[in-house]
């Protein structure tokens, strides 16, 4: 490429546009790149990024216009500017899953997934920071990424996936990938208003993450808008995801306990609004009773905890508890204790859980609750491992139940409808049907979109 | 039918010859089925049978008569008479797992295995022996039946599918049904004398099996030919199990460790005469080097504990001790003692292993060894529960490693080639490669018959 071309305003732009302006060579994947890895610089005070991988994203990003030049399109993320959770193996690039203990030994090699995105042609802009082995979702003794929601109190952005969904609503990439075993994609979209979208677990490889729990992790992705979820989900599975039915077909189901307890007052009445402007589209909203998470609930966190143990060691873990966050040290624990027996146990009542979870929501399209019963709070005043691993149970009250289910989500952003702070609107469904949720999941968004 | 009509010579028919015999009117399945429960009678001293469903059965065969005159022919297995081991759920039929403790809430429904046998028009003849909870070979404190192979010595029949072994050996079914975890089929056959098959791990549903282990159980049959074999695979699966390479293109692997250390001399002499005919018949017999099992092999112990406690329950072992066989008492114990991280590691390395194992032999067709290291001894001598458990260590020496590595297997009668006690030559084949394995051992049973 010898001419200077502009850069697209990503990510203003969906990806239909984007990759329509780099066809039609209104402006260059370089210059995009160029442009966002300024603007990643100069909002490096939200610390979202880990590693920024300049060199490696600009000549991605010069190889997706010289493709384009040469008639070699491989698809819609083309050239398409990513970020990377640092739980994803990218080769070349480094990779702590969050945390200061040794587990070099333990990075995977890059995976399917990784493989997939980058046969698509994306551009990995760099790798962004993550709690503790995406345990808990702050980490009172390691840097927490700034939500761009306040730029003057620095209030918690959510996570696991802290970076990626901060990365996301700063504007500093295209499509930034998480990773969800409790909420760490839908928690924090919804309290830094974007959209969040988790896999069925099991549904996509999970080869070349770091594991929090190989049962119950799942990838998810943060963008703008549903369309750009979408375009992912065609790339990496081959599905279209946007052909939802008409809103006046859907039943919703409105979970009658549980998801709409303790709600902040700004969240109850954003979520309330939505509802209603749905129900006046003409979705049918129809209560739906859930099976009670019971003594499960509680046990996750074990059972999560076991995991993460085998697949450090328990040698390691118990010489680097002092190492690690107090946080991950404190919930880590139970996992050191848990007996096999226990463990298969749990297994076996978490399938059945999901299968009765899956039987009562049979006659619904997608459930709705609200994703987070809070808004972002400020850190300060979270220092206390005990303060902050309340608010990690407390905020992940409503997401949790989607993983132990089996369903895949969405988080909607919807506080632009009273014009709190973000907050965000939760739509499950049947493990498999994620491709239906991405479709239904588009429609709700127009429908919410501001008038 | 109101016509007499002659029974079968079961088991000396093949089932092909059964059926042609059948379907001409040679004879009916009521009266084959008679005979079967007549001589179930007389050779109840064999104590082979935990439950006869005599009623049943003649139904069962009245049914497989009529079906045929009214031209709903059903197939290879349309009023074959087998018989089930005590572990597989068949409703209206009583079920212990072979132990004397309470476990009626844990007794699964009918599961797919027994519904598709159904299908096919089998005769169920009635329940056999196993050990208790299919946990090891032998149980010094409960019944054991008597290997057919020597009428005045009560010799061990293997385990823990005693009692379809020596149901098959002494001709009272036409086929039996066994669970092989470490060897529970291949190990009997060869004590026993008759030809075992053990599926690929995963393969066929064991849903209505109660478990030793849902990580290893396999299903197998018993049979006193491969061709009777591979007609149950084909009803099963779909898949023919017949077409195999001719011997002078097949490729075995011999393994060079192991698998020929401290071998009876009876056991090695016959199983080397065997070698020498498949040699001479154009069988390319090479050397393999199979991963070494190392402290799997004695992991492999406390990871099937764990999960047999996993589905009885804690309490219920804990309680439940003493009235336990003193073998299953020692050896379910670690199984209370496993955490849930060494359990994810050790399955972690299973998988691992099974790779390297799969690696190892990409360029054989089948592996050969001999399935047991002895001939059957005497039950009398191994009352002690040390003796006894050392006599379960010993005796599944062989065929443990191919539950480890992923195999299928088959066990061949091969006793004759020196007219010693029974003696099995273990064939295995890569995982899911059951077919091409039941093939190959038709072929090597040909071969190897008297001459």
């Amino acid at each position: 490429m010898n001419e200077q071309r502009r850069a697209a305003p990503l990510p203003d732009l969906s990806l239909a546009d984007y990759g329509a302006g780099l066809r039609n060579r209104t402006f260059s994947a370089e210059a995009t790149v160029h442009r966002l890895l300024e603007r990643i610089r100069d909002d490096a005070a939200l610390d979202a990024y880990t590693y920024v991988d300049a060199d490696g994203a600009l000549a991605s990003a010069r190889a997706a216009d010289e493709n384009l030049l040469a008639r070699n399109d491989t698809g819609p993320l083309l050239g398409v500017p990513i970020a990377l959770k640092d739980l994803y193996a990218s080769t070349g690039l480094p990779m702590t899953a969050g945390s200061r203990v040794d587990i070099a030994d333990r990075i995977p090699v890059e995976g399917g997934l990784v493989r997939a995105l980058k046969r698509a042609g994306v551009v990995i802009l760099g790798k962004t920071r993550t709690t503790e082995f995406a345990f808990g979702t702050f980490n009172p003794s390691h840097p927490t990424p700034r939500n761009p929601c306040d730029r003057a109190v620095h209030r918690m952005p959510g996570g696991s996936s802290s970076g990626s969904a901060v990365a996301m609503a700063a504007g500093l990439c295209a499509i930034a990938f998480g990773t969800d075993t409790g909420g760490s994609v839908r928690q924090p979209a919804a309290l830094c208003g974007i959209a969040g979208f988790k896999a069925t677990a099991g549904r996509l490889s999970m080869d070349g993450v770091f594991p929090l729990s190989p049962t119950f992790d799942s990838p998810g992705w943060f963008a703008p808008r549903i369309a750009d979820i979408a375009a992912v989900w065609q790339v990496l599975t081959g599905e279209q995801a946007v052909h939802a039915r008409p809103l006046d077909t859907l039943v919703v189901g409105r979970p009658s306990a549980h998801f709409f307890d303790g709600l902040d007052h700004d969240v109850a009445s954003t979520v309330d609004i939505a509802q209603r402007r749905l129900a006046a589209a003409g979705v049918r909203i129809v209560p739906v009773t859930l099976p009670p998470l019971g003594d499960l609930d509680m046990a996750f966190g074990a059972f999560l905890s076991a995991e993460l143990v085998a697949t450090l060691g328990r040698e390691r873990v118990i010489a680097a508890l002092p190492q690690m966050d107090p946080v991950v040290a404190t919930r880590i624990a139970p996992g050191l204790e848990l007996a096999a027996d226990a463990y298969l146990t749990l297994r076996a009542r978490f399938v059945e859980l999901a299968r009765d979870a899956h039987d009562a929501i049979s006659s619904v399209d997608v459930l709705l609750t609200p994703t987070c019963p809070r808004t972002a709070l400020p850190v300060a005043g979270h220092e206390d491992p005990t303060v902050a691993a309340a608010w990690s149970r407390e905020t992940l009250r409503f997401t949790r139940p989607g993983n132990l289910f089996g369903f895949c989500g969405v988080s909607l952003p919807i506080g632009h409808l009273t014009g709190t702070l973000p907050v965000g609107l939760q739509l499950l469904a049947r493990g498999g049907e994620d491709a239906a949720l991405i479709a239904a999941a588009g429609r709700i968004e127009s429908q919410l979109a501001r008038p």
